[in-house]
């Protein structure tokens, strides 16, 4: 369970576009890209900050789940995802710990990557996603 | 306003030692050190994430800032910490730029570092410290 980095910090809000005023503007991250991730009904934009990217999540739908984050608990910190090599085998050691899962298996996230949410109750109320990088692709989308 | 880097991330945790089978044990993320911050009453673990630090923060009393939100929000994220040079030029310029903050001033925090937390209302609901190596010190205790 080798985790390289913090890869990046999910914050949920209403609007992408005013977030950036303190994000980009104010704090002067580099936005890198602006991206729908139309199965997860989710506008996402990420900004750099060193080896780490600040992602912001804006919902395209009541259906998404960050639409029902933001009617539940407001704006904020949704979830925070490690960088991991070989995802497969790192869920598999999850597993074989009895860690509780939001997703058994890997699916694809936005940047190019695979993804597994760990279930909030293993790490003291963080939503901890594993998050890999595709190989031969780009993740600075 | 350069940010260096994510410098780390504040988990608010009933029991450090609890904590640690998440994140040292199953994470295997390498605890760096633990430390008490009797100003603060609060006593801190730290991990390591590449160039990031998992900072879990356990309440020494009721007294504690962090004991206040453990009462009103349970475990979980309390803020982010992003690694700035020249804080005071920082502070200033946010002033100058009209943002919310808590600190109006400088103050020391924990693992040899100088901080300043911008009020959330800035930043969507994300309490973000900015945080400052001091000089001439190791930052790795």
């Amino acid at each position: 369970m080798l985790i390289n980095k913090v890869d990046h910090i999910g914050i949920a809000v209403h609007s992408i576009e005013d977030a950036l005023t303190f994000y980009k503007d104010v704090l002067q991250l580099q936005l890198l890209g602006v991206e729908e991730v139309s199965t997860q009904q989710v506008k996402v934009a990420f900004l750099k900050a060193g080896e780490t990217k600040i992602e912001l999540l804006e919902p395209m739908s009541d259906e998404s789940a960050i639409s029902k984050f933001l009617s539940k608990k407001g704006e904020g910190i949704h979830h925070v995802a490690l960088g991991v090599d070989d995802i497969s085998a790192r869920l598999k050691e999850l597993k074989e710990k009895g860690i509780p899962l939001i997703d058994e298996n890997v699916r694809s996230g936005a940047a190019n990557s695979n993804i597994a949410f760990i279930h909030p109750s293993a790490g003291n109320r963080v939503l901890v996603e594993l998050c890999e990088k595709k190989r031969g692709e780009s993740n600075e989308s």
